[in-house]
């Protein structure tokens, strides 16, 4: 619907790219034209030969020295974090957290802040080539309102914990208020759909998680959920449950294709096996695991269980940035290194990670994360100018392994150009900075 | 010498920066001037105090929305194998080394393509931070060359390796044109060292090895190696020789303050005392060891321990970049994760690694490795206006977490500015990088 306010936005042409695909039947394509009407890809043919139904309203993009892949999905995060972006470093998660993060938000977050905070958030991500995210936080209807001014697809969970939190003073309306937060916004854009995000299995009572769950079910969008992130996590489960964080969710139902599980780093066999026979959705969170030592997952061993698996930043207080080119090339080494086997994950598999992947733990795969006809215009062109791109014997591998967030050139979300040559077509990217930094201005390590 | 034919290298002044100078005494320094003269750091005053004493030939150079950092030592690289970037992925070491790299080595290497090569990796280095680093290859005096014309600091090691190499047919001959090349290079620039490099102490005789470093001591310069970088390595040495790689090299007499050993991954306790005690310096090269899965390295045990440890992106080959911001990144997270403790491996330490560290480990830390008056002037300014760079809590934090390649603006590399806004001031970048893909469309995976 935003589209068709701009006639620019009505008709695209990127012309002459070499085209990272994910359809798995076709995956790299060159010097083809990609054609765009109403926010979908209708045609992919060999360059110059699609004909533009309406020139003078058609806008070109030359592709011709760039590389074409779909948007980049963040399928975990917090996006209004930037706020607290380098506040608290080289820290345990538990010390991190309950000693720095929580009085922070405590005394900082407000509707005010959390909006800039994920505005800021919001072009650090689109500047980096991704094009939907999926988040939990606080005040999230101020996310919503940052995404949509963005022009960012997203998966925006309103967060829910047994203590008070910024926004929720009283725990007890924790579900209540993630209820109205669904209903406020469910109908808001196609772009944007609201869901509740469950803090942890520790930080939440039996009766919170399978609240939240039936809350989701009942409008039809996902539950997102912190599981089995740290060792500290696993034995205080297995301490008051007497059994393990999967097992113990698995008891009370919660496990399902409407849980998006994240970090999902202390797993055996047996948890493994039940994620995948209950169809629960993992997100590969691995910056933050290694920054806050929390431990190293195994997402090859996932997907090829057949478990589908994303990929996410965590929000920049823990990672310290949102860039998923950098977060893919980290998770591939990682688990080259970890599992002692170099083509343990291969480029080919983290792209699909941060695309068809991620698309598919949010539920989108048939709308996006790969670029195909009848699919939604969610793409992201790389400038293949730079130094560090040189040369280029193979597409993925040049995506994965050397470039990062900075060779972004060009940014179309749902048909819409969002960024182009670096820069915002309609964003005043300095506002968002100004205010997050004179937000900052009073939060003191 | 370079820097007096051109006028406007003669007297600089960084304005109003923040600067993180990686001085123990004056770590962060916020709003002074810095004033360089003939390629020394000549003073660090409060800003705009400082007396320009030739006023029409100082370049001023706004740092207001900047911060300031030592320039980059990128300690361990084999520079000129961008040719080779992406070619190979996802392959364990071995078969990485012997059934690609060193076939497209010996079939496409020869002094034009190094050059190119080269001149490509030198370009992207300084565009991300990089003044000074140390290069092991073939056909080194074209390594020489492209380093001289970019204007970046080096220490430059011929290749030495008891097989036939590029350049080398007869490996007999490996030390006597290694020893040519030092006498050759060594009086060239004040900018570039000549040194040896031995490939391994799997791939090096044991008259090699020793022969190597007779060569460099004869002519004070260091005798650099791969050193204890894969288990397989190991093994075979221990089969080979009945001790493991560092014994086996402390008994042949290799070990001091004169080696330099780049990976130095498989180590136990008793081997890392040695190298403390022989002076040996290390370079910590951790992107490459989890991409080839190598293992894990203990830069922050060898710190405690004394031992200067510098850091490495390895060749282009095996990264896939030159990104020594990047690598910063990975080295803290990954000691985190790897040890546990999300404290072993802070921000701090790992700047010094890639500044004051590295420059010691190249035996140049009394001319550069930090800001401090007298000192050479190599210094690089990063751009604080990036969305992923908000807020800046703490400028150590943002270098090491934050920023990548791509957030460096400006570069000067023994008082010259090489690089200015991204745009390299007299080096045509485009001519490298069009070679190196015009090289590259005859080398085929």
């Amino acid at each position: 619907m935003m589209s068709r306010k701009n006639p620019k936005t009505h008709e695209i042409v990127l012309r002459c790219g070499t085209i990272v695909t994910m359809n798995q039947e076709r995956p790299v394509l060159k010097n083809m034209d990609i054609h765009v009407q109403e926010g979908i890809i209708i045609s992919i043919q060999p360059s110059r030969s699609c004909p533009a139904q309406y020139p003078d309203l058609v806008e070109f993009i030359d592709a011709e020295e760039a590389l074409v892949i779909p948007g980049l999905v963040n399928a975990h995060t917090h996006v209004a974090m930037t706020l607290f972006r380098g506040l608290a470093d080289d820290l345990p998660l538990r010390q991190w957290l309950f000693e720095k993060i929580f009085p922070a938000e405590a005394e900082h977050l407000s509707p005010e802040t959390v909006y800039w905070g994920a505005l800021l958030g919001c072009i650090e991500m689109i500047a980096s080539g991704t094009t939907c995210f999926s988040d939990g936080y606080f005040f999230q209807g101020q996310t919503m309102l940052a995404a949509h001014k963005a022009g960012i697809r997203a998966l925006i969970g309103q967060g829910v914990i047994d203590f008070p939190a910024p926004g929720v003073s009283d725990p007890k309306k924790n579900l209540e208020i993630g209820e109205q937060f669904i209903e406020k916004w469910l109908n808001f854009s196609d772009l944007l759909t609201p869901s509740l995000f469950c803090h942890s299995p520790v930080t939440c009572s039996e009766d919170t998680l399978t609240g939240a769950l039936d809350i989701c079910r009942s409008h039809r969008v996902p539950l997102q959920i912190h599981l089995s992130e740290t060792q500290d996590e696993i034995s205080t489960i297995v301490q008051q449950k007497g059994r393990r964080p999967v097992e113990y969710l698995d008891q009370l139902g919660l496990l399902s294709e409407d849980l998006i599980a994240a970090h999902v780093v202390h797993l055996d066999e047996r948890e493994m096996a039940i994620l995948r026979d209950r169809g629960v959705k993992v997100v590969h969170v691995p910056e933050s695991n290694m920054k806050l030592a929390s431990g190293v997952s195994r997402p090859a061993e996932m997907i090829r269980m057949g478990i589908p698996v994303g990929i996410g930043t965590d929000g920049p207080a823990s990672n310290n940035d949102l860039d998923l080119l950098m977060e893919m090339d980290t998770a591939a080494k990682l688990s080259k290194v970890y599992t002692g086997d170099p083509t343990s994950l291969k480029a080919w598999a983290v792209l699909r990670m941060a695309t068809i992947g991620g698309a598919a733990v949010l539920g989108l795969a048939e709308q996006i994360g790969s670029i195909e006809e009848g699919k939604r215009a969610d793409m992201v062109v790389l400038d293949l100018q730079q130094p560090h791109l040189q040369p280029m014997y193979d597409p993925v591998s040049t995506v994965v392994y050397s470039a990062s967030g900075g060779d972004v050139r060009d940014v179309i979300i749902d048909g819409k150009v969002i960024m182009k040559n670096r820069e915002f077509v309609s964003l005043d990217t300095q506002e968002a900075a100004w205010h997050v930094r004179r937000i900052a201005e009073n939060i003191h390590p």
